[in-house]
C-alpha cells in the first residue's frame, strides 16, 4: 500500500492553500532545493567542467527517463528526458511518419491541446509533397481511423475536461489499419496508470512539471518502443544522439537505442530537480494513485452539485472515462476562480467558461476537498466574485 | 573602464583551481545560488502557478535576450533565450532557407563544430526537394561563396584552434551573392566584441553555458535581424510562439517580433540562473574583455613557447586571428591534460592531440597565466604525464 501520508509530508505547500493545479504545475517536493544546491554549488561550483563525468551530468537524460519509464509502464531504456514537450512531439510525429513513408495524414482530435495541433501542423508543411493535419471530433475518432492515415496522435487526457481516450483500444484499431501511434502523456504521466509496453504503443512524450512536480518548465520526456528503436531517427540531429559525440566526426551516425533521441546539451541543472522530485515516487503505485484521484474527484463533484449554484460539470461523469481533472462550466468562470484563488483554493480556467480543478493524490486528502468545496460554496453563495476589482485581470496560465 | 576586480570577486572558484575551460563550461557566479533559491522556494514553491505572471516567468525568455543582445551587438527586441543550440540552429537555418526559396544549398565549412553540421544535414533531409550540406575547408570559405548557395552558416570562432572568421567581410560578400548567413556565436558570445547589427547578419545562435557562464545545461539564444522577423516562422510551431498561447485557437498563428521563436514552456529555472549569472556583465565593456584576452592569450603562448617542450601552437598567431582561445598539439596531448587537471590547471583536450584553453578575463589575471605555464612546465620538464593511471582514462567534454 501507498504511504499517502509520507507523500504528503514530502511536499512544501504555503500555509492555508489548497492546491488544486498540479495538472499545471506541480507543487515543490521537500528534497528539491538540497539536490539543487548540490548540482550548483557541490557539482557545478566544485568539480566545473569535471561535473560531465564525476557527477554523471550525462547520465542524467537516460537515469531521469527510466525513472519516468516506471511510472508510464515503459521498458527500461525506452524513454529519455530532455528539451520540451513541443520538441519531443515533433521528434515522435517525424519518426513515426517515417515508419509509414506511403501516407500523408496525421491524424488528431479537435480537443487535442493547441500546440500539439500547431507542431503537427509545422511538420507537415516543412515536410511537403502532401502532409497534412487531419482532425476529428474527440468522440469520433475511432471511426476518422482509416488506411489513408500514417499516424495517430492524441492526448489520452484532454486538457480542459479530462476526457479519458482508451489507449489500448485506439492502438488496436489504428495497428489494425497500419497505422503508427504517437500517445501524449502530458495530462497522464503520474495521474493515471499508463501501460505504454502492455498496449503496444508506438511512440509517446510528456511533460514533467505537472503531476510530476518537476518545477517551471522542467524536462519533458519521449518514449519509443524498443522495435522501432533501431530504425528511428532524432530528425533533430545534435551532437549528443551521435553514437560518439566526442569523436567530433564529420558526418551524423546515431547512437545505439534511446540515446539517439538526446539532440542537444541537456539541461542538467533542471534535470537534477527533476530526479530530486521522483523520488517522491519510490514506494507508489499508480494504481493506488487513481483509486484515490477518483475517491477525491467524486468526492469534490458531490460537493459541488451539492452546492446548486449553477456549476455545470463538463468532464465525463463516469471515472473510468476521466483523468485526475474536473471541469464545471459557468458564464462568469473567470471571476470565479480569480475569487477563489483569492480566498486559498487554487485551480485554474481556461476559456470561455471553464473552471478547472486537478486531484493530485500525492497531497490532496478528503479534507482538502471538503474544505475546497466550502469556500467555493461561500463565493458562490454570496455572488462575492462580482467583486470589480477582478474583472480587469486576465489570466494567462 | 571595466572593474576586473569586481567581476573576478563575483566567481567562486575552487581553491588552488586556474580555471582555462570558461570556453567549455563557465564558472559558478557568486549570485546565482541566491536567486536559484528565490526562484525554487520563493517563485515555485510560494506562488505556486502564479509564478508564470507574478514572478514574471513567462517574460523571462525575451528579458533574459535582451541582456544577451547588448552584449552581442543586437537590437533591443531580436534575440530570444530558451531551448538548446541544436534546436535554435535548426529554427535559424529553416528560417534562413525559406528567405532564399529558389536556392537548396546551406554552404559550411569543415572546421565547424561537428553538431552544426549534423542539424544542417539532417534539416536538408527532411526538407528533400535537393536540400543539401556543402562544406569548404575554412580558409576557403570566401572563395566557395557563390549563386547557388542558399544560406552560410559559420561559427564564428572554431571550437578547436580559435580561428576567427571575418564576420563583416563575410557577410558582406554573401549578401552581395544574395545569400543569407547564419552565425553561430558559442565561442564569441562573452568572448570576443560582436556586432551583428552592424555587421548585418540575418540569424545568429550562440550558447550561453561557456562565457556567459549560465551553469550546465543553460538554455542557448536565438538572433533574428528586425528585418526578418515578420516574414520569419519558428519551424517548430509551439504554443508559446502563438499570438495568443492561452486563447488556444485550434490554429497557429504566430505572434508579433523575436517572441515567434518560441517554442514550448520555458526552463524558468535555467533561465532565472542565466538571468543571475548575467548581472555579472553590468558595467563590462566588450572592447576591456578583448584587450585583456588578448593580453592574457598572448602571455600564455610566449609562457608556452619558452619552455620549449615540443607543445606547437596550432592556433593563429596573430591575435586578431583568434577569439579567446588556444591550443597546442602534442602527439602525447591527452596524458598531458590529465595531468595537468590533476595539478588544478583545467583546460581541455580535443581529439586528436590538442590541448585548449579559454582565457576567460571576468574571473582570470596575469598571475594565474603564469601560475598554469609554471605548472605545465614542471609537467613536461619531468615528463611526469607518461604516469600510468591516466592513460586508460578516456575524456569526455
Amino acid at each position: 500500500m501507498t504511504d499517502f501520508a509520507r507523500t504528503r509530508a514530502a511536499f512544501d505547500l504555503p500555509e492555508g492553500v489548497i492546491y488544486l493545479d498540479g495538472n499545471s504545475l506541480g507543487p515543490l517536493p521537500r528534497g528539491v532545493m538540497q539536490r539543487a544546491e548540490r548540482v550548483i554549488r557541490e557539482e557545478w561550483g566544485g568539480m566545473l567542467i569535471r561535473g560531465w563525468n564525476d557527477a554523471g551530468w550525462m547520465a542524467l537524460s537516460t537515469r531521469v527517463g527510466d525513472r519516468i519509464a516506471r511510472l508510464v509502464g515503459a521498458e527500461a531504456g525506452s524513454v529519455i528526458c530532455g528539451d520540451t514537450l513541443s520538441i519531443r512531439t515533433f521528434q515522435a510525429l517525424n519518426a513515426a511518419l517515417a515508419l509509414n513513408p506511403d501516407r500523408r495524414v496525421i491524424l488528431s482530435d479537435t480537443g487535442n491541446f493547441p500546440s500539439d495541433l500547431y507542431i503537427a501542423d509545422g511538420l507537415a508543411r516543412l515536410k511537403g509533397e502532401g502532409y497534412a493535419l487531419r482532425t476529428a471530433p474527440p468522440g469520433a475518432i475511432g471511426d476518422a481511423l482509416d488506411e489513408t492515415v500514417a499516424v495517430l496522435m492524441l492526448t489520452e487526457v484532454d486538457y480542459r475536461t479530462g476526457r479519458l481516450h482508451d489507449m489500448r483500444d485506439l492502438t488496436e484499431r489504428a495497428h489494425a489499419l497500419g497505422i503508427v501511434t504517437v500517445w501524449d502523456l502530458a495530462h497522464s504521466a503520474g495521474a493515471v496508470p499508463v501501460d505504454l509496453s502492455g498496449c503496444g504503443a508506438d511512440f509517446a512524450v510528456g511533460c514533467t512539471y505537472k503531476y510530476l512536480n518537476g518545477g517551471p518548465g522542467a524536462p519533458a520526456f519521449l518514449y519509443v518502443a524498443p522495435r522501432h528503436q533501431g530504425v528511428s531517427f532524432p530528425t533533430i540531429q545534435g551532437w549528443l544522439g551521435h553514437a560518439e559525440p566526442f569523436a567530433f566526426e564529420q558526418g551524423y551516425r546515431p547512437a545505439a537505442g534511446i540515446a539517439r533521441m538526446r539532440i542537444g546539451t541537456p539541461p542538467v541543472i533542471q534535470l537534477a530537480i527533476l530526479d530530486a522530485a521522483l523520488d517522491v515516487w519510490e514506494g507508489v503505485s499508480m494504481d493506488d494513485i487513481r483509486a484515490r484521484s477518483i475517491g477525491l474527484s467524486e468526492r469534490f463533484i458531490a460537493g459541488v452539485e451539492a452546492l446548486d449554484a449553477g456549476l455545470e460539470l463538463v468532464s465525463p461523469r463516469d471515472p473510468m472515462g476521466r483523468g485526475s481533472q474536473v471541469s464545471f462550466s459557468h458564464p462568469d468562470g473567470y471571476a470565479i476562480m480569480q475569487t477563489l484563488i483569492a480566498d486559498g483554493v487554487i485551480g485554474d480556467f481556461r476559456a470561455p467558461d471553464r473552471i478547472r480543478f486537478g486531484f493530485a493524490p500525492l497531497y490532496l486528502d478528503d479534507r482538502d476537498i471538503d474544505t475546497a468545496v466550502a469556500r467555493l460554496g461561500r463565493i458562490m453563495a454570496g455572488e462575492r466574485w462580482r467583486d470589480a476589482r477582478f474583472s480587469a485581470r486576465k489570466a494567462v496560465t
